[in-house]
């Protein structure tokens, strides 16, 4: 379909088509819609998929080593590292071996706070590693590189360690490396990124294999306690078969010599209950003992009857049950990118990501629009991600990405979502093309 | 059953003494014993009451407040501060309503160490508060009181927080309040205290009415940022029904304004699966609200579906549920303490606790003996908790406290520990007399 760039109307033309639009936003406002496009969770279809787990232990609760999972304790290391099956099936998700990761509780966020903590205020490679004490002698903030648009979940935690955050911008393939590589090498206070490198929160892309080998390279052109946290929340969350691939990024630090300096994660929360599952921590083994001492003063150890449910529940069916997975919500990202092509594509007033896995499309807008959309859709009962959500401290320099999560809501909801969000984006474009031209000289 | 107290006996009689002991100890060396009395944790036959946990669900997942628990969030505070059934559990178990407490994981360690750090670096009664900043300005370290003997992961917490501990002697009716109440009063920088106030680990004695109400008053002579840690660990681990009272120490606090100062725990690991189940925090709603706060930065929230499991699994039945825990162990701590009563009675070389309830039994011999004790009863195969567990650094100054757990082993291997263990502490004392009467004037 060819049409006409919102800019080349004429401005009668454009007032005419807002007025169009403000009258069909007027029809909806009475509507009383209440639609929701916020919630990167799955819907209720998707957690049916697994309502296996309640009861598939059948009484039989002793884990592959002999360890009793009911009981405090384990066999060698699987107190805190947890049971081999448990590891075997985190490996199969991060593309490692069993022995390279911990398998831990329900919340794969708690064990980056942990690791960020650890390296905050233990240091993860030695005491002389503590970014605090270098914050302290420098006098200058910690300071994270966060690829925007991001995962405000990260933010908060840095904002919550008081580690500031530097905007690097995501391209197709990954974060913008030559940016990367010039932040870090000027300013030594940068000490990690934050990396979601498959179907990245929100704008869907996987980093390609020279961008995966550049953030394995970059402790060594930073600091030597520099930290790349690799939250591969969607390792497996393909919608289709087989698995599109990533490049190993432990693989390529080991040849580069940094391995000790990438913390990879992952979860079952988006594979079978989301916060009822287990998370994963993948790292060289110095790493993992460094983190496996602080746990030691921490807690007795993870939930491991429920490591044992999901090890079980998901052992030779881990792609077969990310398949339904994908059945399920395929339509639904259909939805959402049909509505973006036939009401927004050509008018060049936004674009718009098209992943093929994980849960999010990211559309940008013209610069200026993104809190004006968002509040013109609440106002119609369409709830959108606030805008700003995904850069830190919610500040959008250019406020004009808004997230989109459609996996919740059902198809016709997302139908008509999508009809209000694609409706608002026009008109906000409209009256601001119509604002330009009256100030224009 | 009237006995001679061994220092009585003459030099002849303890030589002939000490060399059938050893004849004994040589006998029992060659039956390659193999028992462990460290562990206490419930025995496989205990777990067993708590198979139902897995599968009870039947396919509903919804809590009662309509949150679906195998989802992300939930109604409102449901998320950070659990299901509403988990936290009437919470609440029956601490003797709480359920809008005091937090249903957390399945690690109660792991809320302690989140308050004492909270406490430390972020200050629970706002930031002039912070433990951490009040040590750097006095240039003293921040410290704890420690009830001895006591509950080694409570002082590995300090150890990791860099908080030092001071000992307090404990009774029989809980540690000794006049020494608390000098130590607070001396020192400012003595800034919280652990305690476990029902059948405390290890001496299985259960606080008094004025002794709780003492503790609940400390935040009034110590500074204002004193903090009670109130791990009541074995809140309904009683032998006989009904339960044993304690003094509500979260109520008597409300009297003399100390409400905010008071955090009490609880977990179900020695109700249900050990390190499988839930965990609780009851505190004041301001305090609460400070550990929401630090939840929010740390984890989208805690094992709603293991909330859910147990709530249904324990509701209207937790009495009788404890209940059949007691009749599996009830008669292990009789095997101990018949061992010890038949034994050691009368002879003046140890002392021992009665609990009614709980996972120990406390054993003090003569000073000095502790460590030998220990090692003479590994050489025979035998292994028991290491001398000095129980005391802050490993460091028992008396060197006499032994702590039993019974509850893993069966019965059988409960009565041949038991012999070794007596026979090590009249052996080890018989030496000491020896000693004693050799280098005396």
């Amino acid at each position: 379909m060819t049409r006409t760039r919102l800019e080349e109307h004429s401005a009668t033309e454009l007032e005419s088509l807002r007025d169009q639009l403000n009258a069909r936003l007027d029809q909806l406002r009475g509507a009383g819609l209440s639609l929701d496009l916020t919630r990167g969770k799955p819907a209720p279809d998707q957690l049916d998929l697994s309502n296996g787990l309640d009861g598939i232990l059948a009484g039989d609760f002793v884990a592959s080593d002999g360890t009793d999972t009911r009981n405090y304790g384990g066999r060698s290391g699987t107190a805190l590292r947890g049971i081999p099956e448990a590891r075997a099936l985190g490996g199969e998700i991060l593309d490692l071996e069993p022995d390279q990761l911990i398998a831990g509780g329900n919340s794969s966020l708690n064990l980056m706070y942990l690791v960020i903590e650890t390296a905050l205020r233990e240091g993860l490679w030695g005491p002389d590693s503590r970014w605090s004490d270098e914050a302290a002698r420098s006098g200058t903030p910690v300071r994270m590189l966060a690829p925007v648009p991001g995962y405000d979940r990260h933010f908060t935690i840095c904002q919550h360690a008081g580690i500031e955050m530097v905007n690097v911008p995501m391209t197709d393939s990954g974060p913008d490396i030559q940016a990367i590589e010039l932040l870090v090498t000027e300013d030594p206070m940068i000490k990690g990124i934050w990396c979601v490198p498959k179907y990245s929160n929100p704008t869907g892309c996987i980093y390609s294999e020279p961008t995966v080998e550049a953030i394995a390279g970059l402790p060594n052109r930073a600091g030597n306690n520099f930290l790349v946290i690799w939250d591969n929340a969607y390792a497996v969350h393909d919608f289709e078969s087989p698995r599109a691939p990533l490049a190993n990024i432990l693989a390529s630090a080991q040849v580069q010599g940094t391995e000790a300096h990438i913390a990879m994660f992952a979860s079952t929360s988006k594979i079978t209950f989301a916060g009822a599952g287990l998370s994963f921590l993948g790292a060289s083994e110095a790493l993992l003992l460094v983190i496996e001492e602080q746990l030691r003063a921490m807690t007795v150890g993870h939930d491991k009857v429920n490591q044992l449910r999901h090890a079980r529940f998901l052992h030779g069916r881990l792609e077969a049950h990310m398949q339904a997975h994908a059945n399920l919500i395929r339509g639904k990202f259909d939805a959402v990118l049909d509505h973006l092509d036939q009401e927004l594509s050509g008018l060049g007033i936004a674009r718009w990501t098209r992943p093929r896995g994980g849960y999010f499309v990211s559309v940008d807008t013209r610069p200026g629009l993104a809190r004006r959309i968002v509040a013109l859709a609440a106002e119609v009962g369409v709830a959108l991600t606030p805008a700003g959500a995904t850069f830190p401290y919610g500040r959008d320099p250019e406020d004009r990405n808004i997230r989109i999560a459609p996996t919740f809501p059902d198809t016709l909801e997302i139908e008509a979502a999508m009809e209000v969000f694609t409706l608002c984006v026009r008109l906000a474009a409209t009256e601001q093309i119509i604002d330009e031209r009256r100030s224009a000289p």
